[in-house]
C-alpha cells in the first residue's frame, strides 16, 4: 500500500465518511421529489451558516461554526438520524451517538481525531456562541425545506404547531432575528394547513 | 411578506440553491448504489479539505479554501455538470458557467453578492494558493470514487488511464504528496482492469 500510515487513514477517514450520503432525513429536499440525505444537508447547512452569520446574537468565529456545520451529523453514519419530534428516540439519541462518535473520530490520526471529536461534542452541548447560532440554522432547514413541500414531515408525523413553536424556542436567543421571521413564517403554515390541526 | 427585504433575499438564495441537490455528477457514491449530486459532493469536498490542508505545497487560509469548496458547484443549478474528460464540454463550460454565476449571485444583498462572485471567479482562475489546493482535492475524490466502485464512470465513459495522469498534471505542485499517492492508486487501478485499456 503506497502512501504513509498517516495519509492512508485520512484517506480511510474520507472513504468512511461517503455513507453519510446514505443517512435519510424525514424532510424532503424543497422540489419534493425525494428524501433529503445528511450529507447534502450539511452542505446547505455549511452554506446558509455562512450566508445568515450576521444574525447571531453573538460575535462567533466563522471558521469554527463552519467546521461544526460540517461535521456535525457524522455520527450518524452508525447511530442513524434521529427526528427531532421523536421525543422517546431524543432520550436514547446521545448515548448513541457518543458511542459513534468515539467509533468514527478513532479512525483519524490522533491529532486530528482529538479537536473534531471535541468540536462536535461542544456542538451537542450548546454552551458555546458557535454552538448556539449553528444549531439555529440547523433547525431553520427543515422549517424552510417543510414550508416548500407544505408541511410534508410535520403532515407524515402529525407534528403540530405548537411542537415547532417549543422546539424553536431553544434557539431564539441565539438568533433573535430569524426566529421572528420563522415564527410568522409557521403562523402563516398553519393558515395553509400545513400542520395535523 | 415578514422579514426584511435583505433577510428575504437571503433566505430565497438559501431556497434557490438547494436545487443543487439535484444535479447529478458522472460518479456514483462509494456504495455503488447510485449516482453522486453535486450538494453532497460539496460537503465531502469540503470536509476532505480540512483533513488533508496538510498537504498544500502553499501556506493556505484554510476559511477562504473552505467557502469556495462550498461554493465552486454553485452555478450547475443553471450550467449543469460538465465530465472533466468531455473536452468538447469543457470548453463551453467556463463561458455557460459566468453568465450561471452572473444570475445566482444577483439574488444575494450586494455586499454578500460580489464577494461570493469573486471567490467563485478565483477558484474558476487557478491562481491563489486556495484555488490550487482545493482543485486537488476536487479532483482526488472523484478518483477515490472510481477507486471503490472498479472505475464505474471511467469505463462507462472509456477514460483511460493517461487521460486522468494528464488531468491530474495540473495539481501536482499543489500537493505533491497525495499527487504521489493517487498515482500509485492509479497505476494499480489500470492492473486491475479499471480502465479503458
Amino acid at each position: 500500500m503506497s502512501g504513509s500510515l498517516r495519509l492512508q487513514q485520512q484517506i480511510q477517514f474520507i472513504k468512511e465518511i461517503d455513507k453519510l450520503k446514505t443517512i435519510l432525513r424525514q424532510t424532503q429536499i424543497m422540489n419534493g421529489s425525494r428524501q433529503e440525505n445528511s450529507a447534502e444537508h450539511s452542505w446547505h447547512f455549511a452554506l446558509s451558516l455562512l450566508l445568515l452569520a450576521e444574525y447571531s446574537s453573538q460575535e462567533i468565529d466563522l471558521l469554527k461554526s463552519l467546521k461544526m456545520a460540517i461535521i456535525h451529523d457524522l455520527v450518524e453514519i452508525y447511530a442513524g438520524d434521529t427526528f427531532v419530534y421523536d421525543e422517546k428516540a431524543q432520550q436514547q439519541k446521545l448515548e448513541l451517538e457518543k458511542a459513534a462518535a468515539n467509533k468514527l473520530f478513532a479512525l483519524l490520526p490522533e491529532d486530528q481525531s482529538l479537536p473534531l471529536h471535541e468540536l462536535w461534542l461542544e456542538y451537542e452541548e450548546q454552551l458555546s456562541p458557535e454552538s448556539q447560532f449553528a444549531q439555529a440554522v440547523d433547525r431553520l432547514l427543515p422549517i424552510l425545506c417543510n414550508l416548500e413541500n407544505k408541511g410534508f414531515s410535520w403532515r407524515k408525523h402529525q407534528v403540530t404547531l405548537e411542537q415547532v413553536l417549543a422546539k424553536n424556542e431553544k434557539w431564539k436567543n441565539a438568533a433573535p432575528v430569524l426566529h421572528a421571521y420563522l415564527s410568522q413564517l409557521l403562523f402563516q403554515a398553519q393558515d395553509r394547513g400545513f400542520f395535523k390541526y
